[in-house]
């Protein structure tokens, strides 16, 4: 194989000759504009402390369960893809198992990282294993490829990072007060552990949040103030959000009494599954109050099983790749909360999902009537050039283009968020084209939302 | 922006060339026929009584919640596109929020009206809102811009209007016996208000309605005789069909002694909301056994979470955008239904949806064996070209070409028809040219295609 | 209509001409590689005695519901498409139904047929219907199409039927002792009728099974041993896996008392539908432990209402075209299998779907991280073009290419599997040629991808 694929101008644009020439001239006008990212996982503290990333393993394979779950799937052992197993070991079979990703996002985006940023052939293989192990390691311990230096590279003006509510903040203070760095790193409020009554700590995490953002409160109220205290703090450090990974889109409103109740069943140890959907809904419900009053756009993420294998969570931990969706119903689980906080001034929404199907059914119905709900961009399984064109042909006919969030990497692999930017560009270039061509609107206006959706979209639904 | 879109002769049509010709001399084959629009909200009256629309506010924009709702997302409140804020000022919001609707069904229908209707450019901008008001205005006042002229103009055949099961359809009769109009306007059982018994008016509903139709008989025999006493005068009037805006697709058979109970359960204000899904669901069965008797078509429009926001609801009624879609399922709710009727001698049932799932997985299916049903066109946030090219994918590699009804426009903007009908041709010759490409129908087949699905499907599906 | 569909060098494949003439020459790679069939309803006895097929209606119609369906739901009452209805009757009825099936994955299967087995134009017609059932009767009577003859031109390589667990499987080690027969005619354990306690011969099967199978054992111990023993017996006679026809994906661990406790009470006949359930889902979990000891591979295909219409099944019985898919959840229900067999060694288990929104919520999902699992080819209802590229692009941008089943044709119409099989092969290079076009990837692995999908895959996981 000869051609070079991960550089090839036209890749992800549309084959129809008309068409791709459209989607050539949208997409440049947007190819050079500044990353922006208000959800991912990257880590504040790697960016503050500009350390070398160690080597190829420990950038792309162990701690992305994006690769590592393709791998296991083919037979190998989630063992052998730790980091205690050995970095040039875990290279090599990464490199032997690449041609599993071929057709997939994370295929795309591995192959543009050893293009564009290693200057790297596209298609590794067993063979070269070794040697682009030794290239890339050689590669990361260059001052070029510090974590600053690659940030600006990348071109990236906002990265938003999560972060847990306690968290003191102290990288993304450190790097607001560096003159010597330009981009924006903000944090993310994303209080999960605090408000799911069954995370395995729980109970350690609401003590030590009373103890220590109470203001003295205690028992259910103090944990309220807590928690505001706490968003507050996130605030005055750049947060523009908060985001929650919830079991299902379920809000509700319980009055203060039974709240509480159900807060101290919860802290007795003696809650039940149907307890902890009902206090979930409930905090769904507070966390939107909170956002009314400070201001921090709210983002939903329902509808994934996680930890599906109990065996594997229980030698491996979480986010090791077996977090499998299933259906979601948003229209009668977000209407008490869209009840009291729907029409409310600024109060921003933006509702995920990893279920293709409420796009069209519900989402953008909801983000069509309601000011305050944004439709998330396709995330997790769905950020990937078809499910991206699918999404846009969803949504479009009933919302336009005025009412989704913008991309969003949500990626805990660094290098891999300009190739997943520039995917998410060139299918807008590619959905709008193809409107274009079936003169359904015009180029001049194509022109103009291309910019939209790729810059001022995120920046107008995140507040940024 | 020079190039007219709305009046483009490729729009909508495919960018592939070779497909585009093709689609092109199927669309020729059927663009002159007359509109057939068996479904739909235009009020009887204003054809009759042929009185001009005021002004484009109260034409296009404050009666219309499929344009009302995008301007209230992006911020604007309902109270401001409220025909007492002044149709001018209506206007000028409206024309201000026109880019908002870029890529949207509606958008397409209104630039389509702009320019074809009133011989406008297709992009309004809030620059021209006063003059464009003025010229549609002083259009509307003239003789030819009357409803019975465009009626005529847009070569409509048939349009069936919605009405109350105790309307006296003077306007229909008016308008069958005036040997001066010579269209089919054709009036609509649609008792919801009867057969829901949470719906508020429902008791004083059900009282008149025993009062004035039952031949004197009283409580639920009393019911049931007056529904059909009206339906009969229904059909006396020229309808052909019952329409029917459930809440779920549930069918039941009750015996008489039950449903008596649960009857007189709801008149006394005792019933809950499980023995209103049961009396539904019952009634739905009563309906059909009905249509069985008169020839109505039967149609069914569930799924859709009618006035999501309450507080929106009090202040401004319902029909005013957040009417929500949700899941379905057919399959088992409809079977008591189509145990007893499914196979019955001319019984024609068309089963419509929001939830695009149910198109390949259930209506297909379902359609391709019960002679009776028939796979409700596109509709309701899914009458636009991408979603209906989706309905055409998921249900003619089960169900083919005859099992349809036909497209439906359920409008009540009369101005938007011919745009609709327009857009749903283009697409059938759309979805056709792809199939004659990808030789898997004949040219000369899919040119007989085309006008079956066009007329003849309609015709036969509402027995016109 | 003057050109031919069936045999048209381009048919299926994608309008685009750059994406045709890439899909050309992947399709060139495999239109020649033996038929590969791992599930399918042809009866080994056909194969064996070698019997010539009567006659077209006895061969095409009357056995094929995906064909008698939709000629029934124009209006047609089944008793005119029985085989005591008259074969020249039916062939004639048949005829004249033909356009029903434009656009239709059947259509193409009997055009193709037409033309390619027998010689006659696609498009046969209610005038010459007379003619081509006399044509079609005397090449029936030619020794060339005997099915054995068939068979070989077919190029089919494997073949596996679907059986009784106490069927002898006689026919099946006649055909491999046969030394002139070079095809394998494979047996595939299909237990339904002994696990789902509701069906209405289960208390007689398992009762036999008991007496035939068990090792002497009785009550429950002896029916888990009597599935053993019949399932190692199809595996002594070539079978590869064993298939299950389930309501829905439920699986459940219960211990041996409870379900010993069940089946007791389904033998006397007191069982609920909840314990029909329960019970089934129980049995799933035992299949595939059974699966995991004796290496069969494992195929589940729920979400199918059987015998929807009651009378139809009453006059006429199962697999009469009614059987109405709905929508499923496989990942909370298939958990408890997977938490226990689903990193198992050499484990294979095969997930089918009517219902296509769990492809990229689910399916995907699930098969890109557990080695078990693999995505079953859209089946019934889904085995048509556009069906199939939908499923392509929802599964392979998360799993790629190596987590599916390869084509299934699961049909009783024996002379529609080259048919079907072409069909497939295109629609693989149509999606890879749009891969290749999109430079997603490139054209030399897209020429490696088809064979593996067309040839590579369905020997890999049905251990062929």
């Amino acid at each position: 194989m000869t051609e070079s694929l991960a550089t090839h101008p036209d890749r992800l644009l549309p084959a129809d000759p008309g068409t791709r020439s459209v989607a050539r001239t949208l997409l440049a006008r947007v190819q050079d504009l500044p990353i922006i990212s208000p959800h991912g996982h990257v880590d504040a503290a790697v960016i503050e402390q500009n350390t070398p990333f160690p080597d190829p393993a420990a950038l792309l394979v162990t701690p992305d369960h994006y690769v590592t779950r393709l791998i296991h799937a083919s037979g190998v052992p989630l063992e052998q893809l730790q980091p205690g197993a050995g970095a040039r070991e875990v290279w090599r079979l990464f490199c032997e198992s690449l041609p599993l990703f071929d057709g997939t996002a994370s295929g795309y985006w591995l192959r543009t990282q050893f293009e564009t940023v290693f200057g790297l052939p596209g298609d590794l293989s067993a063979d070269t294993a070794d040697a682009t192990f030794d290239a890339m390691t050689a590669k990361l311990a260059e001052p070029g490829f510090r974590p600053r230096e690659l940030f600006k590279d990348f071109n990236i003006e906002v990265l938003a990072t999560t972060d847990d509510p306690l968290d003191n903040l102290a990288s993304h203070r450190a790097l607001a007060a560096d003159p010597s760095f330009h981009g924006r790193v903000l944090p993310t409020f994303r209080p999960d552990a605090y408000l799911n009554i069954a995370h395995p700590s729980w109970g350690t995490n609401v003590e030590r949040l009373i103890e220590t953002a109470s203001d003295g409160g205690t028992g259910y109220r103090g944990y309220l103030t807590a928690l505001e205290n706490r968003r507050r703090y996130f605030v005055e450090h750049g947060a523009v959000s908060a985001d929650h990974g919830v079991r299902t889109p379920a809000t509700l409103k319980l009055d203060a009494a039974e709240a509480e109740r159900l807060f101290e069943r919860a802290r007795s140890g003696q809650a039940t599954a149907a307890d902890r959907d009902v206090f979930e809904a409930h905090m769904m419900y507070q966390m939107a109050r909170m956002s009314v009053e400070d201001g921090l756009v709210m983002t939903i993420h329902p509808g994934s099983y996680r930890n599906h294998h109990q065996p594997t969570f229980e030698a491996f931990g979480a986010d090791t790749g077996h977090d499998i969706p299933f259906a979601v119903d948003y229209t009668e689980a977000i209407r008490p909360l869209l009840q009291d906080f729907g029409t409310a001034k600024d109060f921003h929404l933006v509702l995920f999902t990893l279920d293709e199907t409420v796009f069209s059914r519900e989402l953008a119905p909801l983000a069509g009537f309601y000011p305050s709900v944004y439709i998330g961009a396709p995330w997790w399984f769905l950020d990937a050039p078809d499910a991206m064109l699918r999404f846009r042909s969803a949504i479009t006919e009933t919302a336009g283009f005025s009412r989704s969030s913008g991309f969003i990497d949500d990626t805990r692999a660094f290098c891999s968020i300009p190739a997943r930017h520039d995917a998410s560009r060139r299918i807008e270039a590619s959905f709008l084209a193809r409107l274009v061509a079936e003169h359904r609107i015009s180029e001049d206006r194509a022109h103009e939302l291309i910019v939209d959706v790729v810059d001022s979209s995120p920046r107008r639904v995140f507040k940024l």
